[in-house]
């Protein structure tokens, strides 16, 4: 009864559905029938997906109907050198991708960080926010709903926070459109990047919101979260970690190691970075900060469509006579090192490199740490492209005086 | 020599850089001398990331500094009952993740679907950009580059094609922002995602272009390309595929299987991915179809950053009485079936589950064939979703007609 | 010497330079000799531009180098039957436009919403802002600087306060941006508009930040404010007034007064103004809001510029079955009742006939009544262009019945 | 029975109702009994609004229910030194408002800019659009109306054209979003701001389109255009005249007429104009373009809700060294010389102050001219508030070392 063949051939018969396998055996066999019977109908191999290294049943909270695994190349950068709010000293980063030559430019970016002494790093701001929509009757309920919620954010604390034992509710932002009301709840979730533990303490204050005033509940989510989408009110007031790295580079430091000079850095960075994005209507002001948070998001477990949030980000660029300054600020970084996949055995490997994994001491710190390192790493990213773009220009400069 | 313990105690020594232990190894043996090195380093183990199942050479153009890998649960879904431009019929999609209940839900959405006879899929645009940003003296200059570029279209052509056996330029459109000059040129690049191949011919017309008139060179990429950043040029032109999936779903059919109502799903659409979004000045209309695009995207191989532009998507409901509509509309889904990840075994093994490896005939077939199969699968997940916030909403609504 | 032709001749021999007219005569021969000079110089007839109706003097507050007016005909519209929290009953509403057929369609509208009993309208957010920019050394001085804005609020309140006699600091909201600190300081400024009021509390403020933090000023306003600019911040978090007016109508009357149906307003409305704009990655999900705030600005003094922020409004239909709701909500509606322009007769008498000309009481409430007002013509003008609309497209409809 | 009380007493008695005065009287008393039954109404005196300075026969084009005029101060800045396009020389330019303080900050400006030798400024895009939505069954038919549409571009070219004289069809940009095809006409309108060109024309274009395919028109309309809304489409790729202008300043004239220096205005431009604008999610990288946009619209006869579009304006500055140079470019400038409020008394002298009033020749070369030495005006003014942030700026740093 636990053949894995047998078992795909039952649900071949229509008598067990695919997503049922798990009732029928364990999970390792259940993952293996799940695959046999996927191959033999699509007339495929799919031995390597099959050579995962982790428990399938570990990965019950992560994934369903799972035949086995992706595996995405990971190396390392660094040593990143960090002074942080939450981490400092030296540290190899992880980064999972299949983009050829970002981790040599991320590693070049590093060398040159450490060569100036490390990168400064703080988290500003922090908060993961779930926002509910309700339906009012019109705007004059609305505003009484938005003055209720001014009177009473105590009663909705106390509701949302008997759902966790760690989060803390930090304040509510009202929105009114027509007869629909928004409320943006936003938390101190400490380690875990939070949005499941939002979710439910928001849905706790709804259920009060809802008995005392005359709001109906539509969505959980109004999208004034917002989750996984490109949305300005991120890139402004923050989701997760608000977070900046900057460094300063002495002139011949940036000479040396790039190439290039401050100057150019900057102009590459002015047209391209700033203007360039804002022609383009953009609300990520950088050169490739989300491949490096993508990168690093893959490595240590995160939620991989959050990279959306994460590329809201702008990079500065001031030539200061002598250094040049560079700083990636990066408005909403939502990271977490418990939870979600950060307990799967490579990720949670990856988080150990950082020495990141698990809860930190004080609660939070090991998030605020994790982001503040990606952020390093952001940083080294947008440097050695910048000044590949301005090594280039000036290359081509020079030939042309070379005509 | 070869021994990884010894290349690892190098590597400490100073006497060889962790990047260049391919230099002095196979890459299987330099990656377990890096993997060593850092573990030593770090006090760690990195046993399950050292537990790959491709060749590490394989990986090299990938990945540099590599210790490894990532693994990311995969699972499928599906049938996804599909008739698009370039796939039909029924196919089991691929999805890596981490977030529990994302594929059981888009599952969900999956049967509807089907029973509802399959979503309709199309290519509406197309084309990988590349947009330069050229230094002149004013907007006197600029004018006259504009000028230029429009009445010799055909030699940039020429140049950028001559770099490339498979794409095409498509059109090359300026922006004037003062003494800078943009120019966004869009290629057809069949079934690469064609970032590299965009960019070798562009710079190629570059040289052209500085050749001929008073333009300098600043940055190959002037960010009105724009490549993961989230940008408005993005959503509303386009980037890659532009691609919408659709389905009509009979009244009952909605009820049975999702406990609602077309006129409940219609209302959490419009409050919240239309007007939500909306308020959040957001360039994302939907509720979560970057889950779908990025879990797709890890499993087949695509460039994980590229969510972002993915992201760009509204989800459309419309509530026709006996039956409700629903599509989702993807504006920039940048995908490929070769090259970047594709090409690693368990991406490959999962293009091969939907029969999309390598290229297609005729060429970009395939890569159109994926983007419209994502966009189904995007689809099943906003219905699912949607009908799950609607559903818990009418039986609040239960709960209050009992009290 | 007050002879305006002589005037002209001094400015014309380089005597007396052309702003420096009011140094040598009266507001009015000032005016008479810029006049002549100037239509002398570009053999020109300025006649009716000098037949204002106010006196010269009076408008030196408002204009610099003046040689008289322009004239912008001026209309009503309503009765506007209007509930709203600071203004009740029904009022004409005057608007100034050179736009053929606003007031016809926005009349239409007030008639409708008339009938049906009238709107109701409630400012949901209130605060006039004004963020300077300060240059700080790095991410680890510009965290120093928040906490210290965050620990300090209070002395800021009283610099900010010690310059006005109304106006209240709100708060304060700091925005990190690698070595640039935004502070975003909302103040009520009741009845005026309150730029000058914001800016000058501010500029104290920014003093005491110079001089107990490392802070740098760089310019009193970094555009996070953000002044007569179509920027997020103002579209998601309100600036001047947030109001909303919104009202319901029974089937009969749509049907009857816009020959068109629920149904079809609604639609014209989801695919125009929430999917169009959606698409157009827009800030305004409206059909022209903008054309009645900017005649309302005209008409009562407002500052024509902030017609940009005016314009960050969504409309929202909800089809109810029996009846249609319609709203409009304006995120960023900038007015004031003192000040600015509204001393000038025209805008006066225009303020006069909505009983609001000069400060409320209590204070503040003759702006909010204002904002209301215009919430509502807006509205009216929504409505009556969606109806408009989707009756064209209905008689359309029709006709190809016909066939 | 043309007696204007008398005629108010019948509105008052119900016989008459207000629209419909001027089929009773001659528009000048149909005018004089509307603001008497308004004023009566109302408790107010309405004089100064009825001594507006026009034939109100002239107005009806303009403005329905005309009870006068509103009157703005205005007064002249210049000369502007331009070297345009479509416009060379020395021009006063005529500006309304009620912001004291704008024409003597864009008065200084000009004075330097002339100083310099004068401004640049080019038209680099030009089109007036309209863009109606379609409604189809989904994507399929979707796709279907994309095609014939890019099939029958010269059938539709002959539809719209039909309708008009001077307009001709630049091109057709189509947009889908699930069952909702928008399509953007672009057209050159000559110098005809355009929109009821535009429209009329598209209309026409639309009965082939409906009787041609499946598509079935809802809105002519659908926010694609985007008329009068905050809209990244018109940022990105213009609406209007796209016009940039810009000037040279050497590093002397600064420092001698502004107090400052190059490097401070570039500082306060970089955070202000281009970090301030990313970080508040805006479309406007300026510092108060729309105060010169808004002016100029009201003195010339534009359509002042146009000024939304008129905001989306990018200031660069150069820090060259020896001088400094600066840029506006206004993406979406949409003025004309003839038809909207071009031929009321007031507007069209200040046009001849230009020598722009009517058509020019070649048509469409005095909107050029007018759009260029608008943008001349918002540099003017750009440069001024630029220097007067960075002088404040420099004398606090002063008063600091005095310390």
């Amino acid at each position: 009864m636990t053949d894995p063949e047998d078992l795909a051939e039952r649900v071949r018969e229509g008598e067990v559905r695919l997503h049922e396998l798990e009732d029928h055996a364990d999970h390792e066999t259940a993952a293996e029938a799940r695959r046999r019977y996927v191959a033999a109908e699509t007339g495929t191999d799919l031995e390597t997906i099959g050579e995962y290294a982790f428990d399938a049943e570990d990965a019950e909270p992560n994934v369903e109907n799972m035949i086995g695994a992706a595996q995405i190349p990971m190396g390392v950068v660094g040593p990143v050198s960090i002074a942080g709010g939450a981490i400092e000293g030296e540290h190899f980063l992880p980064l999972a991708t299949t983009e050829g030559a970002l981790l040599a430019s991320v590693n070049r970016g590093c060398s040159a960080i450490r060569s100036a002494g490390g990168a400064d790093a703080r988290i500003t701001d922090s908060g993961m926010t779930r926002a509910p929509v309700f339906r009012v009757d019109g705007v004059v309920e609305a505003k009484q709903v938005v003055d209720w919620v001014a009177d009473n954010e105590e009663s909705l604390r106390e509701a949302a926070e008997s759902t966790t034992s760690h989060g803390e509710l930090l304040g509510v932002e009202p929105y009114v459109v027509g007869d629909s009301v928004y409320l943006r709840f936003a938390y101190d979730t400490k380690d875990a990047m939070g949005m499941n533990m939002a979710t439910i303490a928001t849905g706790e204050a709804c259920d009060v919101i809802e008995a005392e005033t005359p709001a109906e509940l539509v969505a959980l989510s109004g999208n004034l979260c917002s989750d996984k989408k490109p949305a300005a009110i991120n890139a402004v007031e923050g989701r997760g970690r608000t977070v900046t790295a900057d460094v300063e580079l002495d002139r011949e430091l940036v000479e040396e190691r790039f190439g290039t000079t401050p100057e150019a850095i900057a102009e590459a960075n002015t047209r391209k970075n700033l203007v360039g994005s804002a022609k383009a209507g953009s609300l990520g002001f950088n050169a490739h900060a989300a491949n490096v948070v993508a990168a690093a998001f893959l490595a240590t477990g995160q939620d991989e469509a959050q990279v959306v949030e994460g590329a809201n980000a702008i990079t500065t660029i001031d030539d200061r006579g002598d250094s040049l300054y560079a700083s990636v600020s990066i408005a909403s970084l939502e990271v977490g090192t418990v939870g979600g996949g950060t307990k799967l055995p490579t990720q949670a490997e990856a988080l150990d490199v950082l020495d990141l994994r698990g809860g930190g001491d004080p609660p939070g710190s090991n998030a605020d740490a994790l982001a503040e390192i990606i952020a390093v790493g952001a940083l080294a990213g947008e440097l050695s492209l910048l000044a590949a773009l301005a090594s280039r220009h000036l290359s081509s400069a020079h030939e042309d005086l070379g005509r």
